[in-house]
């Protein structure tokens, strides 16, 4: 299993996030392509930051809102989320191949992402840009007690998935994410999340209610906003990758 | 000698120019690539439409200035031109590659290509995006007396140049265009356009003193916003491809 | 009874719409103000375009979705909502400023206008944002078979609102819109949108049934880019202006 | 005298400066509008916060270049120019408006401040912008020996001026700034800041010469991302109002 965090955040003179310290313990960036966050020089940078670190670099675009941080859903047409996904997904492509790498997969970000978990229409458009412009790209999607479905759409498309399962995030009794409205939704404890990642590695994890239940993971996310996960990253590296 | 034009200029629910008209005529089409105008929509029809008529298809990468239509200079860093180049080209080769085909080259738009042609490290950036992203692509420049110097430049940093000549405006008395602000600058007789290209097959342009003067050029360039250009559009295809 | 338009949704280089031939026979503008459509210049011009023909100014605020057109719904905040609707409202009054004029009214454009008509949520936002800014402004809503409620609403956030039908558009069996998806729901005869219009100076409106039904509006709106509207717009203002 | 800096700098999700800690200190806050930094809801944020703390508001109007900060050069011509500003200004005065207050002034932002410092066609293009919205308005520029000629421009047009001095800033031996490119261009240490503030309450500087030099000030400028600044400001405060 392989960690992956949300990468290149900053836009023009703002910052945002901490990628220098975060990078070196990661697998996998999903790496912001302008819609939502980040620029064309901070995407230069955040690749050359990723190959340093030999970390596996993913496109990871949003809805066209900026000022929004993508997180705010908006009603787009089928046509118009698989060409802001194929044109996000190129540019970040661009400064790869400069860089004299590439991607491997695409992360939709914030309230796309939501949004596609929630809707199969959706999510079936982002499968079909990226087998429309590269179908060696994965897409990695949140695993769900859905999971075999997703599996199934996705080969009929023919783009693989990856599923991410998130490391300092509470499960719910339904498998889904604790909503973060609810009290300890979110892990702020370096332990927990380390807890929970190597119980993920051991193909589960201990929900709200405290019962241990399957989940299927091929990536952990932590959230780069999260202290407590930035602190948690080296062991979670370790723990990951003693496996 | 092929014909080229700016194709894909609208934006959202703002259609401009001609493109349905003009692209069957063409050998190259530049296109918008969402900075100075042009949408992912839009791009991914246009490339559709360029495919349909066997057409060329180059990024036309712009300022990040869309009110101002990538006509305003912009004091951009070296960095940030590189940047902005990659970004919009790699955008434009995503549905490229998502229709099946290949971008061949990239002709900067609107005040970068004028900016670049009148500043040497400005179009030496320009060439070293070009030659970092992918050297295969070719740069097309405006042919000027000092078309030797470029070409020298270019090889020196690894990127092929494709020199383009127009149809449609006044040659002065040093080779260079004359300023729109002179009257006849622009050519507004399609007999007079047709001429000129018939004159630039034959390696010349009558100038601004009636004084033939000996011109370089890889392919002409027409303005799709010119309604004779439109009209002679059809005549220079045939003239361009008798010979 | 007035005639209303949406006006100035040009942007940049890209014309919309037919201000010149419209804005004569209008009593009331709406005037987009940068976030959906137009921009410093063209929001001058408008301005200025509306004093020639001494009509009334309504500022058009709308999503900030300049390539969407504000016709994609985005789930804003509240607190975002309001912010986004006092911003282009006072950037439209300092034009009218500018030129010796002052705004009368806000007309919600697009999306956030159908938004705002099915959200009574919304509806209050709105209404409570042109409170805070300058309740001396009018809000112009749709006119529906719940206009009293409305009228409620907007009593007690101390705001005065104005009621507008469409000359172009057939109405349902409940006095709603007839949805453009069900043929017949615009009209497209100059006559049968004078006609409505001679109606709607009555009292009623005939509906998609053939029933005569009651309409309360203050203001009649044509849709600019509607030929028969256009053609009929000198009639209207001849029918409303004899009354 | 009176102390002014930039506030309100942060746009979306990304923070900018320390505004909280700085803004009790001033007299004048310079707030961003919207183009080059800010948005609808920091703006209004941050017009509540100058209320709270008795603090005069001034529009910082700066090019439209959001990723770029406002500090690239944009050949803009005098009509956009004058129409940016007003916009720009307009909506913050609406922010005002909302909140009970009003503007004061305009100080242009970054490199249309530097633009307008170096090109009299442009300072007079900004004058006349105010003018024409609302002359009460004062407008904020830099003090250098050359304010004479300022004050007849601006008295021709129908404005009036403010000057500001930098108290963080080295001045050159002839009055000017010491370009940043020259070492100490930037005060580091806040009692040489406040010591330069002393000087100038009683009428001069100390140059990069050692020799003193006379200044005409009406207001001082801190730099909030100048930590000797921030840490100066409470002293300032004091300087400028025991006098």
């Amino acid at each position: 299993m392989k960690l992956n965090c949300d990468m290149g955040e900053s836009f023009g003179p703002w910052p945002m996030g901490n990628d220098e310290t975060v990078m070196p313990h990661l697998d996998m960036a999903n790496i912001a392509c302008g819609f939502h966050a980040s620029d064309p020089v901070t995407m230069d940078k955040t690749v050359k930051l990723a190959l340093q670190h030999n970390v596996e670099i993913g496109a990871h675009p949003g809805y066209p809102d900026l000022v929004g941080f993508g997180r705010r859903s908006m009603k787009c047409s089928s046509e118009e989320i698989k060409k802001i996904v194929i044109y996000q997904t190129g540019a970040l492509q661009a400064f790869c191949q400069a860089n004299g790498t590439r991607l491997t997969y695409v992360k939709p970000h914030g309230m796309l992402n939501n949004d596609m978990m929630r809707n199969d229409d959706l999510i079936q458009t982002i499968m079909q840009a990226i087998a429309d412009y590269d179908p060696k790209l994965k897409l990695m999607i949140v695993t769900t007690p859905r999971f075999k479905e997703h599996t199934k759409m996705a080969e009929e498309i023919g783009v693989e998935l990856l599923y991410e399962a998130f490391a300092d995030r509470l499960y719910d009794y339904d498998g889904q994410l604790t909503p973060r409205s609810i009290e300890n939704a979110v892990h702020n404890d370096p332990d927990l999340i380390t807890q929970q990642v190597d119980n993920m590695i051991n193909g589960f994890v201990v929900n709200r209610g405290g019962e241990k239940m399957d989940i299927h993971a091929d990536s952990i996310c932590i959230h780069g906003d999260n202290p407590a996960s930035i602190q948690a990253a080296p062991l979670i590296n370790q723990l990951l990758h003693r496996t």
